[in-house]
């Protein structure tokens, strides 16, 4: 927030920024999905849908997990929700108590834990490391149960702000552990579609008792439309109905109309990741000649996770000084790991080519003034 | 839900039912907000908002304050919500901590309880009664509190399911008694706008330390856009901007857009309002000779609430026989009142004057029938 605050001030007085701070692509959502929207708000009525979703929207998301992952969900499974920050308020009121331990890796999204919190949970900070591809392992899980019970894990692949994904091992290891161990499984998928080093799979292809949660903002551009979906256990679907009754009535109508619509416009949104796919290329090659060259699995969603310890152990101050002196946003790594963040800086890569092609020189420049 | 149900099994076997179960203008939107928001669909780029709100949206919703109320109120202070869902979820969390008790009335909305009880909060349910115009005391405020200390009271006004509105004297009352005890005070007014017994008035205007919760849903017919605001107490933006950016991200933003071109759609809106005054003045002459002649002051809104104690104790099976032999659909009163809703029905009155017309008729011949 303070970088975007100041990259605002240095473009009101005509400075150029680079920005490489933002989670959110510049494309916007699919033709068809804009086009269904238009329509709708014309000429439908908009009112409240059924509180799990629109039927065909729930079917279409059951047929997308046929052809992307083959694999048969059945669509009373899938639940329509606000966004995926409305799918953590659901899946963590259904699945948990007041009181109750989760467990998130760390580095992660800090939404996780401040949710969690707001609802009365305990988040339990896991360090992954470079050893485990940064993905907690069956070991730590099951070494933080012992210390106290856990009733939950939270992963994502691939990750914010790592880019880093699980690899289909490393996830399916760690649901066994989970369900061995009694603890639920959360997964949250909401950069799939934008995996780049391997395929990635989706947990709800291993077990029906995990929950995936997922959304419309990344791959299909819908980040303002407050549009995705869940994947629950057969046994949750009634509580999740009965909290988005309440919680919510239903889900924005309009654009649960543009999300059925915006899986005909996956070729316009393949292009747009392709972009993403050219721009990793960039920095991949580009940043460790700049003299950036360390930085975590560059494997999916559009960023990059970089280690400048060799420059500054205070992230922040790092982030501050390459806007100033370098006009490049980026967002210090200790809004995501309060502990080693510090040592680290998040790229976000939605950006143009020719963008990425003027932070590598921008960054180049600013680490060789020093 | 269950009348819903059996209202769509009638249709389908090609009968005839009038509607006065659902809570949902007919009407849509108006033109200036369909227009904007399927102009941004099209050319905008959909994105993230502010958590807030979009700025132009506070500043009018602000205007808003002024124009219809005659107060001052700072845009600083106005919080668009998802709907006033999203406003009751951000509020409790704002005000309030796990285990503490607020006071709602009894009949009420029941979400009210159902959210409170979601976020580790006690509801405590006040029976109101005809004496106070269905309204909550500041002695029965007091008498609660001593019983065990109150955090919060909420009330509405008009109020769902009963459409009756608390008198000028009888809010600023409850606003002083609570400010006087130290409770948080929260006023739904989802349903301002329509009032016909007598203006509503805004507990915005009594004290700055209220949090009133509002929505385009019911006067703008806007239900599905899932879109509201909050007026909050200075000291409590900082609070909600936090918790929305955690929870939500941001409100929908074609909603967002749509909802600050609904004001100059008032006009249109307020022909809606006159098709509800003349349905309210159709069943208040109508359903007395129909035989059902009490009812609660059916002040504003677009709900009627009928006693029905001398017909049946049982309103649940009582409003299945009227669907059933007399095709009309109306809510059981115990969905808003567990103890003394068995006496009641909810008629929603927002559909057309023929069906108003219809509905005496049917209800006349019910009862007659026995």
């Amino acid at each position: 927030m303070d970088v975007m605050a100041r990259a605002a001030e240095i473009e009101a007085l005509d400075g150029r920024v680079v920005h490489m701070e933002v989670g959110q692509p510049a494309a916007k959502a699919p033709l068809t999905a804009r086009e269904a929207a238009a329509r709708a708000a014309m000429e439908g009525t908009v009112g409240y849908t059924a509180a799990l979703g629109i039927p065909s929207l729930r079917a279409r998301i059951a047929r997308h997990y046929v052809e992307r992952y083959n694999v048969e969900v059945d669509p009373s499974r899938i639940v329509v929700t606000t966004g995926s920050s409305g799918g953590f308020i659901l899946a963590f009121l259904a699945l948990f108590e007041p009181g109750d331990r989760v467990a998130i890796a760390s580095p992660g999204y800090p939404p996780y834990r401040h949710i969690l919190k707001a609802l009365g949970c305990e988040p339990v900070l896991i360090e992954t490391h470079a050893a485990s591809r940064w993905a907690i392992t069956p070991e730590q899980l099951a070494e933080a149960h012992a210390a106290a019970p856990l009733k939950g894990v939270l992963v994502a692949s691939p990750a914010n702000p790592t880019g880093t994904m699980m690899t289909p091992e490393a996830l399916a290891a760690l649901v066994e552990a989970a369900h061995g161990l009694g603890i639920r499984f959360i997964s949250d998928e909401i950069y799939h579609g934008l995996d780049y080093a391997f395929p990635a799979v989706t947990a709800a292809c291993l077990s029906p008792d995990v929950t995936v949660i997922h959304s419309f903002s990344k791959y299909f551009c819908m980040t303002g439309w407050r549009v995705g979906w869940m994947v629950l256990p057969p046994a949750l679907v009634r509580a999740a109905e009965r909290l988005q009754q309440n919680l919510s009535i239903s889900v924005p109508t309009l654009s649960q109309i543009a999300a059925e619509a915006a899986f005909d416009g996956a070729g316009e949104m393949e292009a747009v990741k392709h972009g993403y796919e050219a721009n990793r290329l960039i920095l991949g090659e580009g940043l460790p000649k700049a003299g950036l060259p360390e930085f975590l699995p560059v494997d999916g969603a559009f960023y990059l996770y970089a280690d400048v310890s060799r420059f500054s152990d205070d992230s922040a101050a790092f982030a501050r000084r390459l806007l100033d002196e370098a006009g490049v946003a980026a967002t210090p790594g200790v809004d995501f790991d309060p502990v080693r963040g510090h040592n680290f800086l998040r790229l976000s890569y939605c950006g143009s080519q020719a963008d990425m092609h003027e932070a590598v020189e921008r960054i180049g420049g600013f680490l060789r003034r020093g």
